[in-house]
């Protein structure tokens, strides 16, 4: 399973009185993860939603290890955790030098302009598939 | 001229690692502060836009003098700096306990759906007048 | 088991492009709604961190059912799932008119300064019993 | 003079529900060549912080031309539009495919932990003054 990296620096806005980067930050990383991984693979998002798909979140998780400060590079990983005909969850990991610093995920389910669940576009899902940790029905990852 | 009145507390999430809030929240609170004051004046901004009235920002400045840490109750004080057929530039004061934060201000031009220049709508002039620094052509503050 | 209340209204700068409030604005409303609640039982959360306690978010999870927009009215409602000795995880659930929006919670280990693991304040477990939905060792929630 | 750049990809929690990233997201940006100048220069913000100097915004300012939607790439230049012992101006491009999104510039004070004005710290005035749209008494800019 390949995994799809980015790297990012910490904003100053992103960080909070704490002197770490804002737990939110975290969310906006695996958006832009998300992002560029959907670019790679020929389903730019941008172009999704002007074809009519959208892909509102609806449940999100993450966990935290460590923090980060203004100016560390994070390198997030984005991947497939499970993929279905109308729905999609991405799986996350924020590293720094190796270090981690959060895992998480955010769910997608695939509706048109005015929020009725629709079908993924054809083809999306074998463009996914290289970065699918779990098979769909009867399609292996490799 | 009346100036209108909101109030914000300082959420953690617009502290940065200096322990204040970052500069841009002003430009947040600022906007909660027109989002009421419009509202007040019986032309509230998402109606606006459902009608085909936009006013994106089309310049803002803002001085700070004292930083706002997290839980501060921070008073926004909003009015018209100057109001014209086509745009409308608002006024801001932020203060704490009575010590001023920042003052600022935002210029918006009313354009429709496509981004073409249009006049505000039927009304609203006469509705932001008690607000209203400087006349327009013709009509006074009171 | 008593649930504390807040309302905040969805800011321009908190909605996205599919125009609801991005995703993360509920992370920022739940942060907001704990931080009302520990003011209301005597633990204002700045002051705790003045006092050497922080509370760091460790994991979070969130359930989306529906979009809130621009000057919608979204009512938190925040309480404690869980409460330990050197932890604490809140619930909250965000509605529009009754509506649910999301639900969600966050856990936090309390650590010093410089993030050791240290045990909550005295008399803060008593304080927040009231909004405990799961009692601790041998104290149950009224 | 040389002017600094660096480029940004618009994320989709920058945008708004009028479909272009929020006016706050320029000074994000800024935020980001500015912290990328300083590092060229061998001043790194971040270290300039742990060493005791600390450049807060005292005041800021900005004219947009146009919109930039999510995934739009933008190229922000940033350069120094004054220079003194005690504070220093920058000055802000921001454009797409070489057409104008905006212009501003972000006004800065050094001051120490405590908020007491200091002076910029020894060299940084020789470092920047390749960028510097100003010359500061009498240092010509190249």
């Amino acid at each position: 399973m390949k995994k799809h990296q980015v790297t990012e620096r910490v904003r100053y806005f992103e960080t909070d009185r704490m002197k770490v980067a804002h737990h939110t930050a975290y969310m906006v990383w695996f958006e832009v993860g998300r992002t560029s991984l959907m670019e790679e693979v020929g389903f730019p998002y941008r172009e999704m939603e002007e074809r009519g798909y959208f892909l509102p979140v609806v449940e999100f998780s993450c966990r935290l290890k460590a923090g980060a400060d203004y100016g560390d590079t994070v390198k997030i990983e984005t991947w497939v955790e499970r993929l279905r005909t109308r729905s999609v969850t991405f799986g996350y990991l924020a590293t720094r030098d190796g270090v981690e610093l959060a895992q998480g995920w955010t769910k997608h389910l695939c509706v048109d302009k005015i929020n009725r669940s629709r079908k993924l576009p054809a083809g999306i899902i074998e463009a996914l598939l290289p970065y699918a940790e779990i098979t769909i029905a009867g399609k292996a990852a490799k």
